[in-house]
């Protein structure tokens, strides 16, 4: 099978399982594991924060975030296609008691403008607005890449109303990696940043979140609420680390794999590509192909190739390392011979 | 002073008063008042509902709605510029924990298919959606009444999918005064309606609530919970009725004024009435007067008329039953006087 | 009927029925009802403090205390059988989201001691004690009342603590005027305190938080939230002025039919007054009459006399004006005629 | 270091990191890893339940059962020395939004009568009692075993009542192993389990609930919420696998070891053995020897061996796989030559 449905299904590699193997562990309850300390400490390092912390997920490092940064009756404002928004199960209001004030943007940038007016002035009526989210790369909007001005530009109007930023990074490494703009450049638009060590860079298991010590004293505490304090982390610390050694700078081929399938799929006939391929993601529009994207889906399923059903009438393909060129171009070949049905 | 911020300012009447006065009371929390009781039967009847809840006002109502129909982490599709949305303080999220789904609408109603569009499927990580809130007539749309027919088709989206309706209607009978159609017609396409019998019909304090028994019986505990469980309330409650009896037919003159108001502002040099004027509600730019929102209405102020600053460019005018026919000619002379500045 | 089940039964007085009829009101929303503005003035006086808000219900006073003082996952420490934990619909845990940790009182009272060792070190673990909440008088201790001392003692471990101190004060008025012990100078042990306009007061509804200016204007955004920011709230502020100026003192007088009370009940074969009778509550097992509490009380009803059941073996009296002496020696009289069985 | 603060300390074998390394992976989002499904399945059918599922921890188990469970504003009846309540950072009001409801228990187990008196009536003040909480074996008791006819009648209680128990099993092999009734036995008397892989077990991380299919399928859904959805968890399942299979059975050892430890230190001159040993938990008092708990522990640290400060005058000292019979004698030893001071 080529599974192409999402890049979070990358298994581990040889060297991620040795690392799991290997780990020298301690309990993390007391702050003991030496590997999952190296790992803050490097993640720290790369994004130019004070602190890090292993979390078990993206969704809980954005959750944790809201719940250390607002009060309950807060509002947070974030892009209404934001995997914040839409995935993760409601839980800004359901665990950190906020109310999410989305705004429509353009590929995933909200305009600084709009975020500006979205901000409530003082009135008895009005919940206080005390964070702004950003995503880079933008799942939703097809792992397109926010431009650092649009970031600077969102933090300046954080900073002149006492607000703070959060920055959904997921993909950041993938976003860093496509624009030569490094992390640590991004993570100084945000006061917490949050990354997954699986997806693109291929750990089974964990993301990070960062901020100042502060945050991160407080953000220990929530974490060990939602049961994300564990004991022997070292031994998904390690394959993490490994993940940030190995497989930051070989993100380009995925890139270039993408690129060449958006290319590939421009080119046969009914299927349009619907996002300007920046970095891994790939959403086409099979509408013109007699299919819907549940038909299509199935109907490369068959053939061994594995994609996911994205919009009303839109197919995802992402790229990552357990897909290969030839994977691609046996794809390509498939697809051709599915459509038109 | 002519006060033309809000319906929310009327002073109660001399019926109201001695209704007060006069009440039969006795201890609510053990439902032993009967003039609190003799309100409920009658706003249940209106309503066409099996039984009604007095509470201390439309916020509370609508969040009681929310706490009742709701569980933690689901989502509640409402219009984008509705009361819940931005004057509650953010408190379905805060008190019943659900994620706010705002849908921009056309002068206050939504798009039953925007509406179906925004309904979750089943996937892990999307919030249940459960509830649509509609709100007639709008306030933040200029007092716009949401059309029968769009009542309707949003209420069968919602049943077709297993959901409930709550309907806003702190100014219903301001839609049903304007439109002919009852206040039971517009309740038929909701599970839960509130309306206000302060606002337009001019009670000093109180909304009711209505909707099956099952839901008023778990509504009660939940008003208890929020502090809206009170002892002696045929205290407010007779002035409420006194409300129903004689302020509803009346509101229609209310519409008429602004009828006039409105028109009267039209052929003001600078002046643009930017609403729909259907109801009590006036909303006027007065950017091409010189003045901002808050020196306009300053300078009314300063000659005996209060008016509200709306946004960043509007100013906006009520009507209700302290408001005078001559108070509407005055305030024409006024501001006839103020523009250009 | 003769209605001994609670204070709260009791009906408004024709002066504030009159209080109502001419109150002069406003928007209180815009704070420009000069009736509630004057309650406010004179309750912050009276206790003391910076500033004082009209509530509409002791249980929203004491919620919006927790949502004013605390954080979600705060843990809170009270009496067991105070009113918050046991009466309140769990608001503590649902609305602020903090955890109660219950400590058992002698007659209301917590022992300071138990106090301190009930506050949290600081740990991975553990939730931030943030809050000490107190009852004075203690409903279901039978209307004891907090010795100064311990309030002074607990304020202090308090503040040695960094922590609030929240005074439920629902009949802070019977205490005082049963100890001889200024309402201030009790409200000098707390950061906020409630107290309760009707109750022995006798207002038909309401009851105010007070604390310092910062705690207030939170707490009138909370207030908001839960619906109970009112419009023409005069009319029922009127009253509890009235009941502020003309009933305090004259609780004495429900004190003293109190006693006449108990020490009759106490002659009677088979009654046992369980409480040590200081303010208005008077708490009986009935187990030796040969009736349960609920048979006990239904027999009363049938002979003019209510009265509620309390425990599995206790039934509960409380006086209040609506009971005078007279009304005390019928249902003495009565008694002896039901009991024994 | 001999290293006695807890069994959650214990590092993994060769064969559990082994299966890290070999560990057959998917993305357990999708519910594709066929390692964790194998372990979720086992843990099914070990427990007698319909479904199991992994989650990160104890805490996070035990915090998505009171979310599966219950309502905001519901009341949980637990011990008041149990985990969830004292070291699970009052998540069950800040996350579930419900009350706790302390009751005392004797060793652990909550008398069935205290906990049946415990049930809240139907009252519009009260809250929804709708879940028990037990705890077997009992951490802060001193590992103390639940008999199971207390677990049996408390679980009658609960179905008389309509309502969920849950069984905060963390340490339930340990009671199991001990009495000789088998995991299965004990789930009977629960609607829902959670039991650790990590402490005695000795994986690395992880934890697993249990109950109806219904029940899980929810679970699910609010593990996604808290960031417990994992990709490639069979990393961390492999070594789960390998915990269940290898070292239930050997937790005898750590009982005959803490048993050891006990007799010796209660023929220790000063050193008052405090609870009846009867898993792998000991906690003896201090105050005889001149040393507080934390000098106590200081002097054992300097000398290779490390407990855990428990209470005010209490150390705890927990037996594991990690500690052999001459860890014992060393202790032993080490602790006779430092008491006295």
């Amino acid at each position: 099978m080529i599974d192409l449905r999402s890049d979070t299904v990358t298994k581990p590699t040889e060297a991620m399982r040795k690392a799991a193997y290997t780990a020298e562990v301690g309990d993390d309850v007391y702050e003991e594991d030496p590997t999952v300390n190296r790992l803050e400490e490097r993640a720290a390092e790369l994004l130019g924060k004070e602190k890090a912390l292993f979390v078990t997920s993206g969704t809980q490092g954005n959750q944790i975030a809201a719940l250390t940064h607002c009060r309950p009756g807060d509002e947070v404002i974030l892009e209404a296609n934001s995997h914040i928004y839409v995935y993760e199960v409601a839980g800004f209001s359901a665990l950190a008691n906020v109310q999410s004030r989305p705004i429509i943007g353009n590929r995933g940038a909200m305009d600084p403008e709009d975020v500006k007016h979205a901000i409530r002035s003082e009135n008895i009526h009005f919940p206080t607005t005390s964070l702004i989210c950003m995503e880079n790369t933008h799942n939703l909007a097809g792992g397109a890449i926010l431009p650092i001005e649009n970031m600077q530009a969102i933090y300046k109007v954080a900073k002149d109303n006492n607000m703070n930023v959060h920055l959904d990074g997921a993909r950041l490494f993938n976003a860093s990696v496509a624009s030569g703009i490094s992390v640590k450049e991004y993570a100084k638009h945000a006061d917490s940043v949050q990354f997954c060590l699986s997806k693109g860079l291929g750990a089974p298991v964990g993301s990070i979140i960062a901020g100042t010590e502060e945050f991160i004293n407080k953000a220990r505490k929530w974490r060990k609420m939602l049961g994300g304090g564990l004991r022997q982390v070292g031994i998904i610390a390690g394959p993490g680390l490994v993940a940030l050694e190995e497989n930051v700078d070989r993100l380009i081929e995925d890139h270039v794999n993408a690129k060449i399938l958006a290319d590939g799929l421009a080119n046969i006939d009914g299927i349009i590509v619907e996002n300007q391929v920046e970095t891994n993601i790939i959403i086409v529009n099979v509408k013109n192909t007699g299919h819907t994207p549940e038909s299509f889906v199935t109907a490369l399923k068959e053939q061994g190739i594995l994609a996911g059903v994205f919009g009303k009438e839109t197919v995802r393909f992402v790229t990552h390392y357990d897909v290969s060129r030839e994977d691609i171009d046996k794809t390509l070949a498939v697809i051709e011979g599915t459509v038109p049905m």
